[in-house]
């Protein structure tokens, strides 16, 4: 099955206690395309400027993720510097230039129609909502968003959150959006909200799948995978967005959603957003092999399995 | 097999969201021997004042918990207050009382130089390596510390790393301790001062244990155990001790001290804790039965397993 994403593709620079690079492809929708890629096949919407040069679709192009959708403006693409030298866990934002990501109206090729899986990456929620609304033979969606959205465009946030099959988001993002300090509580009443379920991400300590009432699993009971336990952070950036790639990817890859089925993809998603760090920007993403990413699952499943 | 155990025996008033107590029993050691009582034999070293009264003694006689070690002094127990208002993860100091704990001269009862485990809880380090020095029989010795003592008394500390098979300390701690930031760097530069492994805990995400290449048990894996995911925290007082009962409780109990051993040791560990939590003080660890152990033990399983 098939798996449309619709987010950002951008540039971005990046400081890190490892070193530093400058206006690399990357963007949500960038890092998600390329890890579910391993997984089965991507279609990407979002929009890029005069900047996204043949070197940048190549990247793509080598992963035979769909481009169709991703629209070329006038101008030039977002761009985020960040820095991560005071603190490996979280980024302190030094620019933001939305530029073409300004007047961003998302347009679905008619051919991604047929898409069975729909990711909302973390966008204006209004965009969100109108992507879900323009897919309506997805059978299932998934979402991020932050606390922008959380804190000033609540209401819209609302609107997605009550489409949404698997909303994934982390610690601080699902405190804020409960308003409840208590993960737990916090957890059961983001569900309330909407999500069918929803998968908590820890950083490097992994993340803890909730189900509500209406989950479309029976795997009531929580779910907690590892991540990045084993390897050196070089560079967090994208790191939750390849955690959502691996997530949904296996998950479209599976003739059936089962617990089961829910579990691994908890896994490989840790897996995908593990190799990600590892190296600057979307690098390792790009030159990843099948074998070792069952490498990897196999390390995870020995880290975290009693027998 | 049995334990000795040389750490505190307190009173605590503590603020919690949930409520709050005051001058409580208390006390890493006391944490420590109730959690591993459901396991095995243990054994206590501490001193105490003239305010444990009968009550505070009957909660160690009804776990079968072998006070004998346990000085009475002249003048008051050792006494903390401390607020988790702010910060449910992290306590704010508000009193420490050393009192009878200023001039803690161990004394190890002739009875119980048989002990196969000791643990030296959260206490001077010169105590720590005195009490270690004076079980020259035991087999396998944990043990835990805090920030002050690696900053203001590292030499001495290095003393007890050096005699220790199993360090327990937080992720603040481990990085403390190593002088580096990255959480598996600093694993590792701690296991170089001496200790054969290290248990880095993680509070509500679990723990992980690492291996030196001395290690007693051939896994050189790293482990990861989960902890508290399920439940709300009541009062996160003894958290750390309670898990390192259980862990150090269930090793004793076991004929052999093999990876799967230690394993299972972590996850008995992260129940133990998780129990604590629940509600305020001791309380819970009080009361427990072995079925209900083994239910948590179960949960914490399908929490993390795939299959």
């Amino acid at each position: 099955m098939s798996i449309t994403v619709v987010g950002s593709v951008a540039f971005d620079s990046v400081q890190t206690p490892s070193g530093s690079y400058d206006r690399q492809l990357a963007g949500a929708a960038t890092y998600f395309s390329l890890a579910a890629s391993y997984f089965t096949d991507v279609r990407v919407v979002a929009v890029v400027g005069e900047d996204f040069a043949p070197e940048h679709q190549a990247v793509f192009d080598a992963r035979n993720i769909d481009t169709q959708g991703v629209e070329r403006a006038a101008g030039k693409s977002f761009f985020w510097a960040g820095s991560y030298l005071t603190n490996l866990n979280e980024a302190k934002t030094l620019q933001t230039d939305l530029n073409v990501f300004a007047d961003f109206a998302p347009k679905i090729p008619e051919a991604y129609q047929n898409s069975e899986f729909l990711f909302l990456a973390n966008i204006d929620p209004v965009l969100q909502r109108r992507v879900r609304d323009a897919m309506p033979r997805v059978k299932l969606v998934g979402g991020d968003t932050m606390n922008y959205w959380i804190n000033d465009h609540r209401e819209n946030l609302l609107r997605v959150l009550e489409t949404l099959d698997i909303l994934l988001i982390n610690d601080t993002e699902t405190k804020l959006l409960a308003q409840n300090p208590n993960p737990i509580k916090a957890a059961h009443a983001v569900l309330d909200l909407g999500p069918k379920s929803l998968v908590v991400k820890h950083g490097e300590y992994g993340a803890t799948a909730f189900f509500g009432a209406q989950a479309f699993t029976s795997a009531a009971r929580p779910f907690r995978a590892p991540a990045l336990p084993l390897v050196e952070v070089m560079d967090p950036t994208g790191a939750g967005d390849s955690f959502a790639g691996g997530f949904f990817g296996y998950l479209a890859s599976q003739p059936e959603l089962t617990p089961a089925v829910y579990r691994r993809a908890m896994f490989y998603g840790g897996v995908m957003g593990s190799f990600a760090v590892e190296r600057f920007g979307t690098e390792r993403l790009q030159s990843l092999t099948r074998a070792e990413i069952e490498d990897r699952f196999a390390l995870f499943r020995e880290l975290t399995h009693l027998d």
